[in-house]
């Protein structure tokens, strides 16, 4: 047998999954990160926990390092493709290189890192709704918006690591974003911006809604009071799918991807993400973009480790 | 020796290219396309016309076959990997496999096709001015908007063939394009783009203009009444580059390519054309993106002729 270790960092809470060489996966578990009070020990200390987690569980289970293929690993912040992270601003991170870290600690060398939006992508491409397809773009709404680019099965980090930011990606209107530029997607799509859209047309109209008597506006809130036809919350919805659209055309029109496929928590709302978007993107796609499909993804929370075993299985 | 042939299928004429094994260029010259009366004849005498003149190209200079390494040729249409051309509208050609055919006319087999603007892209990054750098998009600026990508050294061509299609990438406007969609970027930074921006400020506003007594208004016209301080032409320039740096911002968030090289006909303005562009670029770039440099292009029409021989190559 060979296994392989799939590990998703996130912001609170570190996913592993051990992989047979098949791409079955026989085991999750994961790590809480302890945060320690200063930048400098976390970031080393949380390798140290998943390095420590990893050699347990081959312990455990009595799997020699002989039998590891290898362990890949997705990171919230931009990555260059040598493994050295640049930009993990939501973790505190400085830049060094994870791959040669995590290897110090391991009785083993083949170590890929990427991502955290790029492993999910590749997760979904290889065993979830992009399944048929081998080059997909996947949009993750949630807080914010990750973006992952998967090119013929592969995982495209841009040249400094900050391919996929669609996020960033400009659509019309001058909402200003936390990265200091203006009419970014994720102010009018991801979780803040959904509420904005609602909040505003609150404020702009003087009609009868649910979202009024709300104890709390959040995404939900806003897609169930859309579902149940509220004129303001579907006014918010309607926001929401127009940049959504525009942002998948622009994806659309310069990389022509099989299919687009929207994850993360805001998801979850369903097929009237889909129908949303739909609505105001197919007008904006030229004749030999008309077979591009949007999906919604299945795999939830697992994309991540999916994706992180699959790089080295990629190898 | 061992030698390479490099094809550029334009509107009017077709560029030819003979290079040796390093890749320097021996002799360049043009096919005239002839055009028939029915759209059946057209395409397959236009690569008879191309085979013929490869193989007297042969002759005279007494090449053998086996020293051909192969032919690379650009089409103005969306070319799908396996060489069928699915689009080339302008030509009005039909569907068929490009590479099979002329190599049914050629006495070698080595025949890889692209679309035209892509093929521009690899000369650029080849030999021009994107040869810093491994991954890059261009933009061709002229009647329309041709887009090329080339990722670590190679040609994207996007799954049906219709990647970087950056002329229709989406900007902020209604202007309705011949593709069937509104607001794409071609509308507003293409030559009729330009003169349209020209001509509405012309009406919006009473101020004085060289243009008002311009015998025809194009893109050379405005660009060069810009350069002497005139307001309204300023005005026009400011809207393309308004809307090139919005498509640009885009292009980096989405690819994060190394550079991207602004060619074409129109590029020819120069200076003015990245001072415009950079002006509106940088303000919507994230930090992670600064490091995108923008550039004009230098081959000019030779672009094509080198990016096709380079697709041998790099087989």
């Amino acid at each position: 047998m060979s296994y392989i270790f799939g590990v998703d960092v996130g912001g609170t809470t570190v996913k592993l999954g051990l992989f047979n060489e098949q791409g079955d996966v026989l085991e999750k578990w994961e790590v809480v990160s302890k945060r320690e009070t200063t930048k400098e020990v976390t970031e080393h200390q949380l390798l140290k926990d998943v390095a420590a987690s990893v050699v347990a569980k081959c312990e455990e289970r009595a799997i020699p390092s002989e039998e590891i293929i290898g362990l890949g690993i997705g990171i919230p912040g931009a990555v260059r493709d040598d493994g050295t992270v640049v930009d993990a601003v939501n973790l505190g991170w400085g830049i060094f290189n994870v791959k040669h870290e995590l290897a110090s600690y391991l009785p083993f060398e083949n170590i890929v890192v990427s991502n955290d939006a790029n492993i999910a992508a590749l997760g979904e491409q290889w065993k979830g709704s992009g399944a048929d397809y081998n080059t997909i773009v996947m949009v993750t709404l949630g807080t914010g918006i990750g973006g992952g680019i998967v090119l013929n099965g592969k995982i495209w980090n841009g040249t400094s690591g900050a391919g996929g930011e669609i996020g960033h990606t400009k659509v019309p209107g001058d909402r200003l974003c936390n990265c200091g530029c203006r009419g970014c997607l994720e102010r009018y799509t991801a979780a803040a911006g959904i509420v904005q859209n609602a909040s505003e047309l609150l404020m702009q109209s003087e009609e009868e809604s649910v979202l009024r008597s709300a104890p709390e506006l959040n995404p939900k809130v806003i897609f169930d009071a859309a579902k149940e036809g509220d004129p303001i919350a579907k006014g918010a919805i309607e926001i929401f799918g127009d940049k959504m659209a525009f942002a998948c055309a622009n994806i659309s029109n310069i990389l022509n991807p099989e299919a687009i496929i929207i994850g993360g928590g805001i998801s979850r709302a369903g097929q009237i993400i889909l129908d949303t978007v739909e609505k105001y993107y197919r007008p904006r796609l030229m004749t030999a973009l008309s077979g591009t499909v949007l999906k919604l993804a299945v795999l939830g929370n697992d994309a991540g480790i999916y994706g992180a075993a699959r790089m080295v299985m990629g190898k």
